[in-house]
């Protein structure tokens, strides 16, 4: 496995991985690896023949009052279960590398970047589209893999593949999650052991949504009231959200229709921790 | 010459160039091809093995009361002088080819955009930026050829190159002027017989800031304001700038330093016709 951390170096490798036909799959990442990570690399591994992960903690993502700092970050380990995983090569650049005079140019879609996340974190979806645009055109890939976890940021990516017509096929991994529910994410390092049972409260929400649909409820402001209701009862629990949508389009649903897929997406703050979780759930 | 009309089809071709070795150039226009086009064609050719000439009038660079309507087409007149310069395929797509669902997805670049045209066209370029990204992806070029006449669109999309990390390698080639001075320009048949001599005053501005410059004027207001009385005499000329940047930042110039070259430009409405020009000139 190699490292390489200069973007012309991986532009080449990614050119010498194509001249001799070998497929090239990314999965882009901020590092500090967790099992959902790791299924899309495996996944990645069964698409492509030259297997790429990018680990960078992108700047230009993060509010100057949120975690940039204080992200996780343990690149060793990384790279021990990154190599156990089939990767062929980490991307590791420095800021510096990434950012050489800052950012003039940004990748924005409309739409999708301004709701529900984007109403809570503004600057946060054009900082992704962005920092995924370069990292396209460094590691040159044929698929590229993210997951199901950050759902909206996943519409975006294929709605900007789409738009700005990258030649790049997108899989979307499903959400891997601890053994009583809760979402890996490299955040719930954050919790404390009383935050961490407080937070199962995200996934148990979605299960009450499931219930209720199963039961024969149609009507999407009677579940997620119902949602509201449970997560209230936590005390370190501060909802920024609780959303019904048309899974691509991201429109917000009101009535479930039968055969008609919805997303049910979450926000909650747990303590000082800000948590996300969805599901996509199937009207019988 | 091969015309293509389908982006995947385009894409398909690009890949199979790579694939044997072959250098891909692209020269992305709007068509109605003239000496400037056509000399970066052939630039193109020394520099690439398989030569893309692109050929798409792109609303979202027109706003809603500019000539995207009006705007001169003759795809079989350009067809045959593409032919003639060496081209291996014109990519011809339709308007539903490229935004077959609107566009919700822009990229852009935020000082660059912002002054001189981008205060009198405020969303001209963010659909040039987005358009050629566009192109780019469609094309997959490794060097792309553009004209000095829209100098600042030069200017952003090497900004754009450099923050998204396309491996492209830009080059602009010299304005083509008429033997009179007028700089070609695809609307310049909108002039009356009368216009197209008024026209010839943009040049004539400039060769008069150059005049100056060479007799040791260093005060870039009082050439500018030489400038500007000499357009404000031909009746049919109405400015909307006379400008003098640093030639890569854009950052306006007040005094002149030998050894600094800076670029004079301009935009003039000749009756309903706005025509721009431009010279980088050596301070000696």
């Amino acid at each position: 496995m190699r490292i390489i951390t200069d973007i012309a170096e991986m532009q080449a490798a990614a050119d010498e991985a194509r001249l001799t036909g070998k497929r090239v799959g990314v999965v882009p990442t901020m590092g500090y690896l967790h099992e959902g990570h790791l299924n899309l690399l495996r996944t990645a591994r069964e698409h492509a023949r030259f297997v790429v992960l990018t680990a960078f903690v992108n700047p230009a993502q993060f509010a100057p009052n949120e975690d940039f700092e204080k992200y996780p970050r343990d690149f060793e380990r990384d790279r021990a279960l990154a190599e156990k995983a089939g990767t062929d090569v980490i991307f590791f650049p420095s800021r510096e590398e990434m950012y050489p005079n800052g950012c003039e140019t940004f990748v924005e879609v409309s739409h999708l970047s301004q709701v529900l996340e984007g109403e809570f974190r503004p600057t946060h979806f054009r900082g992704v589209t962005t920092i995924v645009a370069k990292l396209f055109n460094c590691t040159k890939p044929h698929v590229a893999l993210f997951g199901q976890k950050d759902a909206q940021q996943a519409a975006m990516i294929r709605r900007m593949v789409k738009d700005l017509n990258f030649d790049i096929e997108i899989i979307v991994g499903p959400i891997v999650r601890e053994a009583d529910g809760l979402a890996m994410s490299s955040r719930n390092v954050y919790l404390s052991p009383g935050e961490r049972k407080d937070a199962l409260v995200l996934s148990q929400a979605l299960h009450l949504a499931k219930d209720l649909i199963s039961r024969g409820e149609k009507d999407t402001s009677a579940i997620r009231s119902a949602m509201f209701l449970l997560i209230a009862g936590k005390p370190t629990a501060a909802i920024d959200y609780v959303a019904c949508v048309n899974p691509e389009t991201f429109q917000t649903v009101k009535a479930l229709h039968s055969g008609e897929p919805v997303l049910f997406l979450l926000a909650v703050r747990i303590g000082k921790t800000r948590l996300i979780d969805n599901e996509i759930i199937e009207v019988g």
